[in-house]
Formats: structure tokens, sequence, C-alpha cells
């Protein structure tokens, strides 16, 4: 259960329509201590931050996709609730609306990126501009030129994402994508629990029936997305989402390794400003 | 004195060095034919920048580089004054500052990129972040991971661009290139009149003075990149700056031609409001 090995890699076959079973049983073994070992994750992201915060030399997007329910928005408020909310922003994308109609897709996208030293977390993404575009033939009502469109338009757009994050990469920002991968019916219990819960009921939409009636061809636009924008850079992850203890363990490993791999270093002092302290320091003992 | 001998193509050899002196002598025989050609060009890009602003499908950029003084600010007042302001918008890129320079370079320029129906004018833009940052080796003191850093910085940025403006192109949103090629000899003469002429003191900087002094880098470092990013669909047009009226009456002929390409028109009513219009006249005629 190393988090390596949720790392997408294209020489596994159909990994999203694989129910993740072994592992499951072995995580309801280990339900105690998945969930002590997550509390230490967060623990160590939380300090790793804060060197981030300070260097301000790299920054972290960690992007989250899943059908409805998968537990993005629990994940989220499990893993980043114990980190300085001064470094970390999450950014929900909902459906285009307004202006955002108007502009390139990656235009709202832009807008969320993470100065360097910050890390966004991305509710949703640029993923929904390619799969669910795809999947309900949303481009078929773009104003825009005929040559933007057609049926070429999710291999193009895949491209563009592909490019866009190696540029992120290149540039000093780190991306770690996390798809949920829930199956329908653990999807269809926690739908029916929105419905009987009144707690939950404002969780509910219709909207989610009708990408559930289409699973299958959300799971291949998935993967499909997924096989073409997996890079040694900007890696995926396909986590069992199941299990919530599973996959909120999983997740922090992964987040933990980006945070690892950028080893951020508080900023050495500058040796004129160290040989300064004790004259500050005098200054402030007579003010 | 088409345009399109102005486009750049890389088999034309070191055009930056090249004086365009037979084209200039055409020029100023044709002095008032070249102002008022200008001129009609000017109407008619008003007419198709009302159309664009109609269909909402496309936007524009036109983009201006040049060194100080080869006029790009007269140029943007004397084309583009025309224009309805409501569907043009001009956007100046001065030295990176701030919370830009904790951000990814092209973060800023993201910002200010078209509504499809707009027009964005870029006085400089995110060719500054290639041309200068390698001539004046910039990058040596960005706050940013090693694998960012290092002298292939300007090549990855070029394929970047590249790759950005492909982007935009499939998305929606032209870009038009102009590099205003001023002499060193004429910008001499340009910058000594901010010095003597009050009314003009406040254009002059002594940074000017700092990049005169490196003109041959600044013209090998355009030549470079705008041998490396000029393509079919975002073409750059290298425009002789030392004659003005030559200089505005090209670069009005490149904009009406990225205009005549989009060939915006009026949204056509739908088929169930056309039949709706005589009920509106009745029901507003009757209130």
């Amino acid at each position: 259960m190393k988090p390596k090995d949720y790392r997408y890699n294209s020489k596994r076959s159909l990994i999203i329509k694989e129910a993740p079973a072994q592992a499951d049983e072995m995580a309801r073994k280990m339900k105690d201590e998945l969930i002590m070992r997550t509390e230490e994750n967060i623990e160590r992201m939380s300090e790793l931050q804060q060197r981030l915060y300070a260097s301000g030399k790299e920054g972290l997007i960690v992007l989250l996709q899943g059908m409805d329910a998968s537990g993005k928005d629990s994940l989220i408020r499990r893993l980043f609730s114990g980190l300085n909310p001064q470094g970390v922003r999450v950014y929900s994308f909902k459906a285009p609306a307004g202006e955002e109609l108007r502009r390139d897709y990656l235009w709202r996208v832009t807008k969320c990126l993470p100065e360097r030293g910050m890390i966004s977390i991305f509710n949703r993404s640029h993923y929904e501009d390619a799969v669910t575009v795809g999947v309900e033939k949303l481009y078929e009502k773009f104003n825009m030129p005929e040559r933007c469109l057609g049926d070429e338009i999710i291999d193009k757009r895949l491209e563009q994402i592909r490019n866009f994050e190696q540029y992120l990469f290149e540039n000093g920002i780190r991306v770690v994508k996390l798809f949920l991968n829930i199956s329908r019916d653990e999807q269809k219990k926690r739908l029916l629990e929105r419905l009987d819960q009144p707690r939950k009921n404002w969780k509910f939409s219709p909207d989610d029936l009708a990408s559930r009636a289409r699973w299958d061809d959300y799971m291949a636009a998935y993967e499909y997305a997924i096989n073409r924008t997996a890079t040694g850079h900007c890696p995926w992850y396909v986590l069992p989402a199941d299990n919530k203890w599973l996959c909120r363990y999983l997740a922090s490993e992964a987040i933990l390794d980006a945070l690892k791999n950028i080893d951020p270093q508080y900023p050495e002092p500058d040796p004129s400003a160290i040989s300064l302290i004790d004259e500050y320091r005098k200054a402030l003992e007579e003010a």
C-alpha cells in the first residue's frame, strides 16, 4: 500500500475498472493504523508547508478529480484543516458561466495558480474541460470559430493541458493529480444518504443522476485523459475511493511525497544581516 | 509595400539589421497617399471591430515589441483612437514587480487575454520574459528551483511561448505580433528630443541608455526570439520604424488582414425571435 503503487502507469490495464478489493481488505484490517499514519502525515505536511512558504521558491497544486460523491470535499477538509490557511487556498471549479464562457478555458485556472511558496487545492479542474466537455459533447454549443471545434477538440485539449502542466513544472509549480476512483455501487449508497439525511440534502443535485447514467462513458473518458496526461513530472494517482481511510492515507502519502521532492528550506540569512543581528538586538533593548 | 512583404520569414537573412532604405525612399514620395490609406484602414478596422464584438466568436491580440522610442505608444494612439473603447483594451507590461515576481511569467499575461469579441493591445509582452531576461541575465536572480534556471531557460521559454500562442489560436484567440524595427541612429535622435523638449521629459528614463548600450545583443535576442516564434497562425511582422507614416500604414494593414481573416459576422437572429419582433413592436407601441 505504498502510494507509488497507485501512481498511474499506462502498463496497468484499465485500472479504473479494476476493483481494488485486495487492498481494500488489507485496509480494513489496518483501519486504526492507517488513521494514525494519516495524522502523522498531516503533521509532516504542515511542517513542510511552513518551509515552502518561507522559501518561496516553488508552488504546489493538489488537483482532485472524481465522480460525484467520490469524497473530494471531505478529503480536502480532513487533510488540509491542519495546515496554515495563509499558505493554502482551495478553488472549486463549477460548470463555467458568464465571463468564463467567453474566455479560453485555462483563463480561470491560471487565475488560481499558486504564487511560489503557496499551495493551491483544485476541487475539480481543467480536466472537466476535456472529460465532461467530451462526454456531454458540450463543445457543440461553444460560440467559437469552426477550427476550434470538431471531434478532435478533446485530443487537442489533452495536448494543451500536457503542455500547460509542463510549462508549470518548468516555472516552479508542481502538480499532483489525484483521481478518486469510486465504484458505481458505492456512489449509489452515498447519493442515497444525501437524499435520506436532511443535513446532506444540500449536497444532492439532479445533475448527479445524469452523469451517473453515463458512468461507463465517464470512466472511459477519465482513463483516456489520465493516460495522456500522466507524466513523470506531473503524475496522476488513481486512488481506491470506496474506502475513505485508505483513500485519505494514500492521498496524504502522495502529497507528502511531492513536498519531500520539493525539499523546501528556510532561506539562509544574508551574511551581512547576521553581523547586524547583535546591533539590532542592542537597538531594541535600548529603545 | 504590401504588409506580407514584412511578414517574418526565416529565409530572409538577418532582417533586423537590414536597413529598409528602398522602402523608406518610396514611402517619403508617397507620404500623403500613405496617411490617407491609413485613415481608410482605421475606418475599416472600426467596422470589423464592431462585428467582432457582436459575434463574440473570436478574440484578437495585437502585440507590440520594439526598442525604446521605436514608436509603440504613438502607434497605439494613432491607430486605435478611432475604435470603440468598449471592445478594445490596452495593456502595458512594465518590468515585473511584487506579486508578479512570485508568479509564473504568463500569469499576468493571461489576466489580460481578450474575451472572445474583444481586442487586447499588448504594449510590450511576454517576449520581454525571453529577450530582456536573456540579454540582462535576469534569471540569475530568480528565486526558483535549480531545474527552472540555467542557460537553457531562453530556449525553454520560447518553446513555452510557441505552445501558449498555439493554444490561444486553437481556442479562438489570434495573435498578431509587430516588431517596430527602429535604427540605432533614429533612436538617438528621438531620445535626444525627450531630453530637449520639456513636454517629452517624462518619457525619458536612464534605463533607456542601459539597453541602448547593449543594442547588438538586443537585436540578436529579438531576431532569435522572432525566428523561433513566427508561425503561420501567429505571425510576426518586422516593420521599418524610422519612418512613422510607413510603420503605421503597414501596421494598419497587418491588423486589418487579421480582422479580415477572422471575417466576423453579426449573429443571425433566432428564427423564433424574428416572428416575435412584430409582437414586441406592438407591445412597445401600446406601452
